[in-house]
């Protein structure tokens, strides 16, 4: 470990916490109602994106190797299929409740982390490619999903 | 320099190449008609967001300490001021024709850089604050404006 590493752990982090942070004044800031709305006509209502980051976030604690996945039913409904396919969704309430414990869980865990472990290899990549591919690291996930996050906070910002 | 270190300007240089590919895929896909219609009702068109991340990334070549701006006077129309507060724009095909030029030589940069000018400061930190924040590198502005574009590539996909 250089000083370096510790420095790019501690940018990714960074840019992690403050998307997560902007993201949660944003949904703090919709009421229920809002979030059934459409991000712009025919395309994701709020609701489908929160039920959607909640599921990728979710599954960041297995990716990551942390523990088992909190609301992995989340996955077929806001993954696999697109918004409106599935006709019994959670409510707004329940999902934010999920998107809190979620984000919650990773937060601790982070904490936790030494740079070395952030280097270490995610669940989705094997030791032998691995060796190959070093940049596949679980501080990469979190640098790849804050750039997800980021892309949706954009549209939700488009809720009025 | 670590191979830790290595990996991590790999990281951010993926995410931000991903994402640039991203988006000039879906500037290509849109037409100049269609980049002037608005990304949702009453939000940014698309031509504001073209001439937005343009100026953004020129800002890039200074604030990295690259060389001179190439379209500074975009800074204006597209960041200080909001869509359809200057009457008087730059057409479509001139901001592509920006946008290409001033990515190309961000990427003519930063194919040159080393390991250690990437985490050397950028030029809106002083040396002073440097010291004590040695997150405020290159590095960072690269990892921080792949999250800005991110957002607005978000959007960007709304426009049909």
């Amino acid at each position: 470990m250089s000083n370096q590493s510790q420095i790019a752990v501690k940018m990714i982090l960074d840019l992690w916490n403050s998307r997560l942070k902007a993201t949660n004044e944003k949904f703090s800031n919709l009421t229920d109602e809002q979030l059934m709305q459409e991000i712009a006509p025919g395309r994701n209502r709020g609701i489908y994106l929160l039920g959607h980051l909640t599921a990728v976030h979710d599954h960041m604690l297995s990716i990551l190797d942390f523990e088992k996945q909190v609301c992995p039913q989340l996955h077929e409904t806001f993954i696999t299929k697109p918004d409106r396919a599935v006709a019994e969704i959670p409510s707004v309430s329940e999902l934010r409740g999920f998107w809190k414990t979620v984000n919650e869980k990773l937060a601790e865990h982070f904490s936790k982390l030494t740079v070395d472990e952030w280097f270490q290899k995610h669940t989705l990549v094997s030791e032998e490619d691995f060796v190959k591919e070093p940049h596949r690291n679980r501080l990469n996930i979190v640098a790849g999903r804050t750039v997800h996050l980021a892309g949706h906070l954009g549209q939700l910002l488009l809720i009025k």
